[in-house]
C-alpha cells in the first residue's frame, strides 16, 4: 500500500455551479429539445463569420428554428467595447429574451457582456469589476468551439477597450451562463495550432486552481480530473494527432469545461499573471504565454503549494511522499508541455528581449491573478526576477 | 513517465449543481450572515432531539436569531410519512417561508419531503417516484451532522412508510436544497460506530458513482477526489483515532459531500441494491451493509469498470496498466474497509444464513440502483449468487 498523503487544508469557502451543463456529441443540433430554449421566444444567435462557413453551423441553425430572431456574427478575436454596446442596445429593442452564444472565449465573453449591459443599462463599462452586477442576467446558452477557456461556466468575462488598449474585467456569479453545451464536433474542425494553445490554457487553468490560495475542494477535484484528461490520458496529444478522433475531441471539451469551473470557484495564479502581460504588451497568444511559463512559476509555488502538486503528482501517475510526488508533478507538466505539446521553453524563442522585462514586471504585478499565487510576489524585482529566468 | 490511461467513454449528460455550498469551521454559526436566510422571513429549524444536546446547538440557534418561528426536533432514525404531512400542515399554516435541517440523511430528507408537501399539497405519498415535483420548492439549507449521505446536496430523498415496512423514494432536481452549510464541528462529535458506517458509505457512494453506466465526468471528478480524501488521506481514519482532529472531520464531510453530489449526477449500483435489501429485510445498517458487500460487487464488475477503477486505482496511489489500477483499486478498497477500518467480510457475521437468500435476493432484484451498475444482473440467481458469496 503507498505513501499515504497528508489532509489537504482549505479556507472556508462557497460554490455552486448554476449552469446547466449538456454534453455529448451533436447536442448543439438538439436546441430545439433544450429546457432554456423551450421557454425562449426570441433569441440572438452570437457567433462569428468563420464559424457560420463550417458543415456544423446549419444543423444548429435549423434546430433554434424560428425562435431565431436574428445572428450577430460580428465578433472579433478580442471582443470590442462598442461592439458589446451596439450589440444590447438591439437587443433590447428587439425584445429578444434569450442569448445563445456558439464560439471560443471572445464570443461568449462578448455574449455574457451583452446581457450585462441589456440588464443593467449603460456601457458595459459601468459595470466593470468584482461583483458589481449582483442580479440575474437575460438566459444565456454557451456553445464552446475551442477547449480552451471553460467560459461557458466561469462567473469571468474579459471585454476589450481597443481605443486605450485595456482589458476589462468582470467577475460576478451572474456572468456564469444558464446553459453550457457541450459538442465534441465543434472541437474536432479547429486548427492544430489553436487546439494546442487552447489546450495548454486548459491545463494551465487546472494547475492554477489546485495551487491557488482560495483553491477548495470541489474546484480542486475538477481542476485534478481535468490535468488527468489532459496529460495521462492523452486527450490533447490524441486529438493534435487526429481529427477525426471524436472521443479526445469530446475528452479535451470536458477537461476544459471542468478546468473553467475550477477556475471560476478557486481563481488563478502568476502564471496568468505573467500571461496577460506577455498578451498585452506583445500579442503573444494567451496559451503560448501560460505553456512558456506554467513549469517556471510552479518551481516557485513548490514548496507552499506541495500539497496541491502532491495531489496533481499522484493524478499524474506518480507515486511516493508528498515532496516526491510535487516534483514529479512539475516534471511531468513540463514534459508535456514542452516535449510532447512543443511550446517553447523560453520567452526569447517568441521575441521577448531583456529590455522588455521592466514593462512586463510592472504589467504583471498590477494582475489580479497574482493575490491569489500561493506564493506572493511583492515587489518589481521579483517579478522581474521570474521574466528573466525565461528568456 | 508513467502508462497512459485510456480515455474514459461518456454518454451524453445533463449537470448542475443548484445547491450554493458554504465550508469551514463554525460555519453553521453565522445563520444571520447567510444570503438565503437573510431574505427570509420566518424559519422553521427541523432537527432532533440529540442533536439539542449538543454544545454547537445553542450558538448555532442563536445565530439564526428571531426568525426561527420554532423548533421541530421529533425527527426519528427513519422519518415517516404521518411525521411528514404533521410537519408540513403546521409550516403552511404558520406561513413559514424558509427551512433548516440540522442532522443526518433522515433529518434532512425529512426537511425536503416536508418541503414538498408545502409546495406541492396533499400527502408525501402522493409525490413518490422519479421527477415527479419538477417545481421550486421553498428555501431549504442543510447543515449535514455526520460525513454521510451527502443528501444535503442530491436531488433524493427516501421516506419510510413505517405501516407497512416501505421505503418510499423521490429523485427530482427540486430536491436538490438551495443551500449546505458544511461546519466540520458537527462531526467530532458524532459516536465512533457511526462515523465509521457514513464514512463507508460514503466511500461507497464514490466507488458506485464511478462505475455506473450513468456516470458522467463532472461526478466522476468529485467521486475519485472523495475517494482519495478518505482512502489516502486518512481522513477517516484520522477521524476515527482522534475527535479533536477537525481537520480530519472537515475532510471526511467535504468528501461525503464531493461523494453525494456524485450520486446525484452519476447515481449508484448493485452494491446499494443489495444493502438496502439487507436494512429492508434485516434491520442492517446501511454502512455496515455497504462495506461488507462493495469489494464483491467491484470484483463483479472489474471487467466492465475496469477504465474506472484503473482512474480510482490511480488516485488510491497505484500504478501500470488499466487492468493492474483496476485490480489494485479493488484490493486497496477492500483492504481499507476490512482491515484498517474493520467492517466484517461477511453476512454471517451480521446474521445472515442460508436461508434469507431467496428473499434478500427478490428485494435486491427490484432496487433502482441496480439499473446503473455496469454489469446488468438480470436474474434471480444470479443475485442470489451474489449473497452466497458473501455468507
Amino acid at each position: 500500500m503507498p505513501e499515504n498523503l497528508a489532509p489537504t487544508p482549505y479556507r472556508p469557502f462557497e460554490h455552486a455551479l448554476p449552469t446547466q451543463v449538456w454534453s455529448g456529441p451533436g447536442s448543439s443540433f438538439q436546441l430545439q429539445k433544450n429546457p432554456i430554449l423551450q421557454k425562449a421566444q426570441r433569441v440572438v444567435l452570437i457567433t462569428d463569420a468563420g464559424l457560420q462557413k463550417t458543415e456544423n453551423y446549419s444543423p444548429l441553425l435549423e434546430s433554434l428554428g424560428e425562435k431565431c430572431a436574428w445572428v450577430e456574427s460580428e465578433v472579433s478575436a478580442d471582443s470590442d467595447v462598442h461592439l458589446v454596446n451596439a450589440m444590447a442596445s438591439r437587443i433590447r429593442k428587439d425584445n429578444i429574451d434569450t442569448l445563445v452564444a456558439l464560439g471560443g472565449g471572445s464570443v461568449m465573453d462578448t455574449a455574457k457582456a451583452v446581457a450585462v449591459v441589456v440588464q443593467k443599462g449603460g456601457s458595459i463599462e459601468d459595470h466593470v469589476g468584482f461583483k458589481r452586477i449582483g442580479e440575474p442576467l437575460m438566459p444565456l446558452i454557451c456553445i464552446p468551439t475551442t477547449a480552451g477557456t471553460g467560459s461557458e461556466c466561469t462567473q469571468f468575462a474579459v471585454i476589450k477597450n481597443h481605443q486605450d488598449n485595456k482589458k476589462l474585467i468582470f467577475v460576478d456569479d451572474a456572468l456564469c451562463p444558464a446553459g453550457a453545451i457541450l459538442d465534441p464536433k465543434w472541437i474536432t474542425s479547429v486548427p492544430k495550432h489553436t487546439q494546442k494553445l487552447t489546450g495548454v490554457d486548459a491545463l494551465t487553468h487546472a494547475v492554477e486552481a489546485i495551487a491557488a490560495k482560495t483553491c477548495n475542494p470541489i474546484g480542486e477535484a475538477l481542476a485534478l480530473r481535468a490535468a488527468n484528461m489532459i496529460v495521462s490520458q492523452r486527450a490533447l496529444l490524441n486529438l493534435l494527432e487526429d481529427d477525426n478522433d471524436i472521443h479526445a475531441a469530446e475528452q479535451m471539451l470536458l477537461a476544459a469545461n471542468l478546468a473553467g469551473q475550477a477556475i471560476s470557484t478557486c481563481m488563478l495564479g502568476a502564471c496568468h499573471a505573467m500571461a496577460h502581460a506577455l498578451g498585452a504588451l506583445h500579442g503573444i497568444p494567451h496559451g503560448q504565454a501560460n505553456g512558456i511559463c506554467l513549469a517556471t512559476v510552479m518551481k516557485l509555488n513548490q514548496e507552499k503549494a506541495q500539497t496541491a502538486y502532491a495531489q496533481l503528482g499522484t493524478v499524474l501517475g506518480g507515486t511516493g511522499d508528498a515532496p516526491t510526488l510535487a516534483q514529479y508533478a512539475i516534471e511531468r507538466v513540463s514534459w508535456f508541455i514542452h516535449e510532447e505539446v512543443g511550446i517553447p521553453t523560453t520567452l526569447s524563442e517568441v521575441g521577448i528581449e531583456p529590455s522588455h522585462v521592466n514593462a512586463l514586471a510592472d504589467e504583471a504585478l498590477s494582475d489580479m491573478d497574482l493575490l491569489t499565487n500561493p506564493v506572493r510576489i511583492k515587489t518589481h524585482e521579483e517579478m522581474a526576477a521570474l521574466f528573466k529566468q525565461l528568456l
